[in-house]
């Protein structure tokens, strides 16, 4: 497994995670073979109606399923494992290797969505060794993180190891006294590493990010100082976090009941596999609690970013069934907005502090710091791994031209690197790497709760109700060119001045100017019996194209519309014979 | 003009601007007098579909109209007068007042929306005094902002006199020379201020708000090593920094052309009024600086936050006409996102990079201050005043409790104080100040550029078409319980994987279910002739119902329905003489 030139090139295919953050899903092939490294879900941006996850367009693997030998998880979140299971109902993957958390965690997302049967999950531990097919070998690196059991990986392949840093920062100091595993990396550095691929998350900030310990005496000091109940929010899966708050709660005599479906699901399993060790009796349902006063209380939940459905925010708007904020509790958020979040945050802190909470929040409190190493620890990966070629991903744009600069100002040349976009197939060879084509790379909007995917076309026409919402019409004619019943109008999100009985009018005259006007040029007798012939589907365009232009004339906008015509599907004997009249209902 | 123990309280009623930026909107009533101080919109959160522009509930001042005596503007900014143009068409104000700048871009305002015929505007200038009615006569006080011309207004009223701050921040060397005017605030708090009103904006940044020149040797740095084109983009009302930017350009021997409507109707008006200073040449079209060598070109543009329709946007996209941003142009983001607009700023820094531009944005470059000041600026305008009462505004929540603690901390009693929310009436005597009423507050949601206010049943549908999308079913049923045509299903924006001819046919079923099965509930014959009476209502609620339940069940979501049901105006003999029989196409 050593470098050799004649080999093929290694091809790395990032299909989601570049230029975002989020979806993380990356592709490796080589002679024949593919492994998969994570394949994560991403949120809807604005003007996604109705959709709640975004996932990477899997063209590609579908396309090449029979070569896939296997895939790689790095650690449990959602922007790495979430895609898998809606990924398995298009290809199959015989085996999945991870970290013993993340694959608890995977385990039920394939049960629920009912696509266990023919995937292999396959836990690993920390240097650990797994082979894939014939070209891949990969050691599992330990790392630190946000979320327990993280690793980076260190893949052999014919053209040289790339080491993957999945997400990481480098804390000294690391909770569960899990340490960064420095040396390993070091090794492979001094053997030589032919790619870097690396986190750039938090590239644009210098320094270095502080360990997850440094919270501790911040969360401290506001337990102690809290006089009635406390309620703290944090992300789910911050095992490290919710550790220490679990710590806190035991020091200040206070009871713990979790509240929210995520952070329930991920406290059973981090126990189970004892990433959270604690007494039994620490925790307590929410009617225990109710008994208790309330400086022996404190509520862990969800909603650390203002999630419409999370439970903080039902909290906060007075919505949750068994919780209550009330004057003298203490609400911690022990976390950042993420961007796009901010809005949703400050509003549930506001509506908190309007029931009379006392509300912790804001980086000046110390009481949150990232799960991703700034400028320095990411100095400290490329210099443990000095690898020849570097390719910096998980992130947008302007992190990783800021990440590439990094790894310029600690020795790896310039034409070493490149910036790359989902889909960009970059071949690694063992003197070489360049991007030498493209994948397909779009996205699939996902609606969980409904029937599946939101379509581009979907998307667009759910665009446009929102905007200006839908005029409809309906109207029946028959083979005389008359109306058979009074046209129905129907109007939906649409912003009028209009008198309902002038738009039912004027739709009415429209109707009618065509089918006095230009019934002949549809309904024409043929053949040398005379027989009717209607062409009905001209005429509905036609008649369309008229109410179109009457709604756009009396309503200053531009709702979508919609025309239902239907017809007779024969002439009867007596309307045919009848002789040709103008319509009876419209004017 | 003294205190009067024995007058009336007055009123202070904020329509909006509290538990919020935006629309700020004061009416303050005494003795059946009411003065407006500014008048602001304020831009659609999520969900608001196709809305704008959002304003104030302007019920109470509509009911009130007949006590309106004239209105107070402190400066130009649009969440200040932004609203004026639609109020004036729903009531009369005979005057307002206001600075310079102010007037000048509100009269454009006013011409644009057809409302300037019965509205007098007057201009005033530091330490004028108007009178409004026989209760109030309002002082102009110069203070410092990122707008120019900018004032706090003291208004004596029978019980004393309040100080309303306006927006401001305490720049000790402002940029137009303009000086706060401290003696004239100091010499109110001697004589006595009854309630300080005042801007909330950053009262939960501790220290003070820095000159807005901070910003010039930083902008002067980029400027300097800026080696092709530079862009640059601000707030269009910031006159200060164009200004300096325009300084910054004749020093680096740079020609500006302005792109983006907004700041070109700024700079027109500020230059003609003399806030803007500049030989003409400096000012050059796009043309002209298309023949210039790039190092001497600077393009001055809107979009520093990201809107969708503005020019840096559009650029960003490659969707402006004239500009192409280019390898080796610089672009300066000389503004910070405000909350909600951090994704499409980002978005566009990463779009103008992925083009090969230089971009300067973030926080570490010290090219953007605020406008507002912090909790420093906020205890001198305290200290300066010294109110006996105190009424924070311009604030989400959280602001306003933050800057009550602020007062506090000043001397000033807790319980002299008062946190509210729009449409709070808050009664100011001598001797107290209570929340004594509330009147109708809620928000108006205007369309600009098509007819008018979403109101909350629009908005609601909008919503579920956005969401789900809609199903339109048209059916014809003649007298007979018989359909007399095809019915027509349409569907926009719905996700599902059904086939359409399979929904046809459920459709069709579930109509002809109800035609079949209860026909006989809705079609009776009545009388002694046994005239034919049918409650078409009462049918088409039925069918409606049953089709409903049939797309839940094949959709497995939950569409908006129209169902639009046809039937002709009176039966044909020939039809009811006819036997009852099953509908002809429905199966």
């Amino acid at each position: 497994m050593t470098q050799n030139n004649s080999s093929p090139a290694l091809k790395i295919i990032p299909l989601g995670g570049l230029h975002e953050i989020g979806k993380n899903t990356c592709v490796f092939e080589i002679n024949d073979e593919i492994i998969l490294l994570d394949a994560g879900l991403a949120f809807p941006t604005d003007g996604m109606h109705g959709v709640n996850i975004v996932l990477p367009d899997m063209t590609y693997l579908r396309e090449n399923r029979h070569k896939i030998k296997g895939m790689i998880v790095t650690h449990g979140h959602e922007d790495h494992i979430g895609g898998i299971a809606f990924h398995l109902k298009q290809f199959e993957i015989p085996i999945i290797y991870g970290p013993r958390l993340a694959m608890a965690l995977l385990k039920d997302k394939l049960s629920e969505a009912g696509v266990t049967k023919r995937t292999e999950l396959r836990t690993v531990g920390p240097r650990e060794t797994v082979r894939l097919g014939k070209s891949f070998f990969v050691e599992f690196i330990r790392n630190t993180h946000s979320m327990a059991d993280s690793f980076t990986v260190a893949i052999r392949t014919p053209v040289g190891v790339v080491i993957h840093t999945g997400d990481f920062k480098v804390d000294h100091t690391p909770v569960d006294g899990e340490y960064f595993d420095f040396q390993r990396l070091a090794e492979y550095g001094e053997k030589g590493v032919q790619c870097l691929i690396s986190d750039s998350t938090n590239s644009e900030l210098p320094g270095s990010t502080p360990s997850e310990r440094a919270v501790f005496p911040n969360l401290d000091r506001i337990f102690a100082q809290a006089k009635g109940r406390l309620l703290v929010t944090t992300f789910a899966s911050s095992v490290h976090r919710i550790n220490m708050i679990l710590e806190l709660a035991k020091k200040n005599g206070r009871v713990v009941s979790v509240v929210g479906r995520s952070m329930l699901n991920l406290i059973a399993h981090a126990r189970t596999l004892g990433y959270i060790k604690c007494e039994e009796s620490l925790f307590q349902p929410l009617q225990v609690l109710q008994k208790l006063s309330d400086e022996h209380v404190l509520i862990l939940t969800t909603g650390s970013q203002g999630e419409p459905m999370s439970a903080m925010t039902r909290i906060a708007n007075g919505e949750h069934r068994q919780v209550k904020v009330r004057e003298g509790d203490t609400v911690v958020f022990s976390a950042n907005p993420i961007p796009g979040n901010t809005i949703a945050v400050v509003n549930t802190i506001d509506k908190l502090m309007m029931k009379g909470a006392k509300v912790i929040y804001g980086k000046e409190h110390g009481i949150h710091v990232s799960g991703h190493g700034c400028q320095e620890d990411q100095k400290l990966m490329l210099g443990l791994t000095r690898p020849k070629f570097f390719l910096p991903v998980h992130g947008e744009h302007r992190m990783l031209v800021k990440h590439s600069q990094t790894a310029q100002s600690v020795g790896v040349p310039a034409e070493n690197m490149v910036i790359i976009d989902n889909g960009d197939v970059v071949e690694l060879t063992a003197t070489s790497m360049r991007i030498a084509g493209k994948v397909p790379s779009g996205i699939e909007l996902v609606d969980t709760s409904r029937s599946g995917v939101v379509n581009s076309k979907v998307l667009k026409e759910r665009q446009q109700l929102a905007g200006d919402g839908i005029v409809t019409v309906a109207a029946a004619i028959g083979w005389t060119g008359a109306l058979i019943a009074k046209p129905q109008i129907h109007l939906s999100g649409v912003v009028t001045s209009l008198e309902r009985s002038k738009l039912q009018a004027s739709i009415e005259t429209a109707i009618g100017t065509i089918l006095r006007d230009r019934w002949n040029e549809f309904a024409r007798p043929v053949g040398k019996d005379a027989q009717l012939e209607i062409d009905w589907v001209g005429l509905q365009t036609q008649i369309e194209r008229e109410i179109q232009r009457t709604l756009r004339r009396d309503l200053q906008s531009n709702p979508m519309l919609v025309f239902l015509m239907q017809n007779p599907e024969e002439p009867s004997v007596r309307e045919v014979s009848r002789e040709r009249r103008t319509p009876a209902i419209a004017s």
